[in-house]
């Protein structure tokens, strides 16, 4: 193999495939790209066994050919390159030679067999999103997937078609939660999606995926199998291992008939929230909301800290009610309430409580409370 | 006390003096700020029982008194609060309260009575330095502070001043080492101290007295005892115990006679060192200098990376030479040479080398080879 390719194609493409690779291996090719130069392309994949990535660059093909050399040394070496530089890259026999102006790199491959490629296998569903929507739905539900190793099928963000029912149009849902908040947002079910499995997408393809979208624009190619998913971009994709598990099912915990309606701004909200939260203890993050007519106060307390209290105007005109949440979890749902306006639907002090965008009804969240 | 601030002062003067509040203390005074209110002005004090600041700062003043409060929570409230508030703090019994808006905090507070004053002492010696004087003091040197707690005596700038010789004029004097570099350099002596003794400023005293380099401008008056220092800004007086050690005698360490002379564009130099140093063990980040008739060929290799060479066009016309320096101490050096051209000064593949802004005498650096 050897090529010659801009240093700035070579970096962006290394830059997306070595976020795939982790740092420590035991098999040691897993730290390797594997780089194939065939018709005026270079394509550049890598693996953790179950996510996989390939790019595919412009290049000027000398000799076609293949190699693995170590991802993170080459996107490390692209990076130091000058701006505007031209590199070559030629493998012979177990070395990978890299020159570009009077530098010269000459680092170690492993065979091309070793490579671990993924088994295509039968997506058999297929459906496009834009970017925007799939932003959305990554967007409005990762921040509640769970990190609890044990509880696996938390891992992720699960995924289903909803079937119509009574005045609501099918929709694309996503759903996260860690047993402390759910987050679940929809999108109109996009043609091809209706009769898909229900499946759980692990975090970090979530998070590569989510990267992807800040670089592309119009709209990514999923398909879908029962094991597996791929998004394909316009010269990116990824094909991931889904989470083999059964999603709890989710809408037991969303409450039906939280009667009591508190809306209120949520920067104001969330500013307050964070100031007082400066003295709630460092483990609980606890923060009471005590809802009275129209006055919303804030509070919170510690025995080394002190104590906290803020006031702030709300649309509020029910029974007085003192619920307590985790200040962490309050803010990351505020961050998502685009309008401005949040809706909290609440029964209790003791029970769930469920809070919207007022302006926009395709994300919902639901957040347990906490005693304070 | 009872006074009213502007949170933009506040949050300003509580950035400085929280800054020197260590996170984990056996002492719990210690991590409060001393709040004093008196004559239109709000003072504040934090200390580590080693280094002292003290900062004012106009305020409304309703009741003078004084308190003691956390500081990292006080600052974390300053800096939560919306822009442009005013703050009222009312020190009561042993609680502060702190009111701006609708927002209301009780910190608990300690008795001011054991808040730890640092002997003021004599400080017999003063001088005045420019902020640019004092920057390049602290910048061309503070890389080269030793970590090693048991070197306790290189934890520091070791300050002195020169006596006139031969044809230079007297100086002030900054020397830091690690025993693997040694960096040295001067501003003209300025009056009042030329009876100096030579004392080693710590490290965190250098670091603290730099940050605030960053936000004044004019002169830094400085006094001196054998065992204190002080640094006065405009509003802000830090003051510093010294290290109690004898640095050594580091003019024995600086080479005269390296006679092979090596010029070379910093820029293009640090690019190279840090290009093929990608290559080097994380361990020894060793990296190769070859030097032939006007070509340098910078070289690193690893057993498990692979190899890298970079060739430079320099100025050179001795005898060819072959020597080894750590990267990163390398690429330390060649960030301080502001001129644009490094002056190496070179014995052999064995012997420490001086390096020096080929325009600018005040600063000279001394490296330790290593073997490659």
């Amino acid at each position: 193999m050897k090529i010659i390719i801009e240093r700035a194609a070579l970096l962006r493409s290394l830059g997306h495939v070595q976020s795939i690779v982790e740092r420590r291996n035991t098999i040691p090719v897993l730290s390797n790209v594997l780089l194939n130069a065939a018709n005026g392309e270079l394509s550049l994949t890598a693996t953790d066994m179950d996510l996989e990535i390939v790019e595919s660059v412009p290049a000027e093909i000398a000799t076609p050919g293949s190699a693995t050399a170590p991802a993170h040394t080459l996107y490390d070496i692209a990076r130091k390159l000058p701006d505007g530089s031209q590199v070559e890259l030629d493998a012979t026999g177990d070395v990978l030679t890299l020159r570009s102006g009077r530098s010269h790199f000459k680092l170690g491959t492993l065979p091309i067999d070793d490579f671990p490629q993924m088994a295509q296998g039968d997506l058999a569903h297929s459906f496009t999103l834009t970017v925007s929507e799939l932003k959305a739905l990554i967007d409005r539900t990762k921040f509640a997937i769970s990190t609890e190793e044990t509880r696996y099928y938390l891992n992720g963000i699960y995924v289903h078609a909803t079937k119509p029912k009574g005045g609501d149009a099918p929709a694309l849902r996503a759903v996260a939660t860690d047993g402390h908040r759910l987050a679940r947002v929809e999108v109109p079910l996009p043609e091809g999606a209706s009769a898909i499995p229900g499946v759980i997408v692990p975090r970090k393809t979530v998070l590569e995926v989510r990267k992807l979208l800040d670089e592309v624009a119009g709209s990514i190619d999923v398909q879908l199998s029962e094991t597996k998913v791929r998004f394909a971009f316009d010269n990116v994709v990824l094909t991931s291992k889904l989470i083999d598990g059964t999603f709890p099912d989710y809408e037991r915990v969303i409450p039906a008939g939280n009667d009591k309606v508190l809306e209120v701004n949520s920067k104001s909200f969330a500013a307050a929230v964070d100031r007082v939260a400066t003295i709630s203890t460092e483990k609980s993050r606890a923060v009471k909301l005590s809802l009275g007519r129209d006055l919303l106060t804030l509070s919170a307390s510690s025995a080394d800290a002190g104590s906290a209290t803020e006031e702030l105007e709300i649309a509020y005109d029910n029974t007085p009610l003192e619920i307590g949440f985790n200040s962490r979890y309050l803010l990351d749902i505020t961050g998502q309430i685009e309008s401005g306006t949040a809706r909290f639907q609440m029964a209790d002090g003791g029970s769930p409580t469920i809070v919207r965008d007022a302006q926009d009804a395709t994300a919902l969240y639901v957040l347990m409370p906490m005693r304070v």
